[in-house]
């Protein structure tokens, strides 16, 4: 049944999709402030579900494209995604039934959304990550590698760049990227519409509906003084992995991308202890006291310690006091194929994916 | 009348085409091979004046961007330009009456020839430099300063980038190029149509015309056994500026461009001289024994001493009997308009444009 979503709706996907986020996919308040402001206009926000549209039904995988820290600088004008819906519709004479987030995380929940919003039309509940990644090439839709032709990518000034014919998601991911940084480093993309029946053999269904959960858990146990973490890991399948307070960021913006690292030092039940997180947009890998505790796809994320609210990289500083969470990867992203894609070596590291441990010493229970 | 080329036309634009390219303009036995191939599939080439289509006849402006030593070794397709005409046409919804050269020179005089034989339809005898230049923001339809939207790329593998609402025309250069580094560092472009009144007021008109009469003059004067320098210079209204020997080319690929410097030691007349050239793309400063000889906007052409054919930035080297001729640029170069986009400034020089002295002690005559 299509679900309209409510003011209080949308504060809680934000918290949800903020966590799923794994500290990237976009600022969750500045999503959640543009999602409430399509509601003042008067605009309904509809979530349907893979069984809600026919086959071929034609549906747009859309998010922003950047690096975490510039895009909550760069405030964007607010209908690249609807321009690039009907830049697609106009250069492929189709009708566009949907949109889907390519990435559930952050402010990336909500730029389909918006842009459905203004075309009065619905977003699945459905995305191509479960999370988020800092890649085009990492969204599960493109697991085959055959890139999708045309992508459009829009931009606060109103500037177009259509891409067809590229031939895999990874030269797509290099040039859509070097010119997202000409663009400032900052950029919505809409990737050509595919049918509904190929979103379900895809994508990873029903996050958003999970983002929600996952965010009214958080704000259920601050109404009612339960502890915002416990309530979060329940939610979410998820362990705490280390709980501390930020000592030091290092953040860098590099082609097109934020890396970097944070370190925390442990409290409470971990104090005396030491952890370290890298990241790409994304916090991709957490080593406790030396050991990798955590690594991508898995999801690493970072919470407020008091309040359970996700901590993205854009955001997070010295002196927060941060709870280090996993939650174990969709299955989708745990095949040999898509390993391929968002296993560590996708990222750079010679390094295995290893299953986060259901052991795990520093886990709380 | 329109005028259907023959190979010797087309042997005679490649000459003077690479005379007035000014070392740029692509390579012109590259294009020269792809022209004659087109009259060997049954295709014609023709070439109609300004004055031959109606005013609002659309013309779709075009030419090879990247550097020189790239384009010479990364041998493109050959229907670039026909798929970038066809990808305007259907996004557009227009048909497309003509094609005009960006640049007259080298191989670029011959790329929109082959996109329109490919197409059935005219190339207009103007251009957009009257000579060649290493940036998009230097044709003279855009001096206004205002960028062509749409205007699409297309490489050898048939990947095609469509651009729109860049609000300038240096901004779209920057992004440009960095796509065509992206590419590979070549990649055809073809730019918004223009209308053929557009065109009369901004074009440089009779170029292709004017090639074709410089490289007669040089295949005349070698047939009959005349000084090919004297031709060119009649022919082109040059002199020269200095004549000697390559004795060292610095040439880099930077940025999408080839920047570099040469070195001639003087013969003849001019033994005991030294010249120095800079170049991007073409050469752009002209120095003898320290002195500013030319500068551009004003055209600095290298040709072999022997047989007067050019010598471009992409195969000029240590040892080659050189002829460097100056040829002023034409009067719609030299407007305080377009001297923003093509005077010295505009290539990173704080010098003036100072007009090729006519009494230059340098010359021959």
């Amino acid at each position: 049944m299509p679900w309209n979503l409510s003011e209080a709706d949308i504060e809680m996907i934000a918290i949800g999709a903020g966590i799923l986020g794994t500290g990237g996919g976009g600022n969750p308040y500045r999503g959640m402030i543009r999602a409430k402001g399509q509601l003042e206009l008067g605009r309904t926000l509809t979530v349907v579900g893979l069984d809600e549209l026919p086959d071929d039904a034609l549906v747009v995988p859309m998010g922003g494209m950047g690096a975490p820290t510039i895009s909550l600088e760069k405030i964007g004008r607010g209908d690249e995604g609807y321009v690039a819906v009907r830049e697609l519709e106009e250069h492929l004479r189709v009708t566009v039934a949907a949109t889907v987030p390519v990435e559930v995380g952050g402010s990336n929940s909500f730029a389909p959304l918006i842009a459905a919003g203004m075309l009065g039309i619905p977003t699945i509940d459905a995305d191509g990550m479960g999370r988020a990644f800092p890649e085009g090439s990492m969204i599960s839709f493109y697991f085959d590698g055959v890139a999708p032709s045309p992508s459009v990518m829009v931009d606060s000034q109103h500037q177009k760049i259509m891409l067809q014919g590229v031939p895999d998601t990874r030269s797509l991911e290099r040039i859509m990227r070097n010119i997202c940084v000409d663009l400032g480093g900052s950029a919505m993309v809409a990737d050509a519409p595919i049918t509904v029946a190929r979103l379900r053999e895809t994508a990873i269904p029903r996050t958003l509906t999970l983002a929600h959960h996952i965010g009214k858990a958080v704000v259920d146990a601050q109404q009612t003084g339960a502890d915002p973490i416990a309530a979060v890991c329940t939610a979410a399948h998820g362990r705490v992995l280390f709980a501390g307070k930020v000592t030091d960021v290092d953040r860098r913006f590099e082609r097109g991308y934020n890396f970097g690292r944070l370190q925390l030092d442990g409290l409470d039940a971990y104090r005396g202890g030491q952890a370290e997180i890298e990241l790409q947009n994304e916090y991709l890998i957490c080593r406790v006291d030396g050991e990798i505790v955590a690594i991508v796809p898995d999801l690493i994320t970072l919470v407020d310690t008091d309040r359970g609210e996700p901590l993205t990289t854009e955001v997070v500083r010295y002196g927060l006091r941060a709870t280090v969470i996993g939650i174990p990867a969709p299955p989708q992203l745990t095949t040999e194929q898509a390993l391929r894609w968002v296993g560590p070596p996708a990222f750079g590291y010679d390094l295995p994916w290893t299953p986060f441990a259901p052991d795990l010493h520093y886990a709380l229970e």
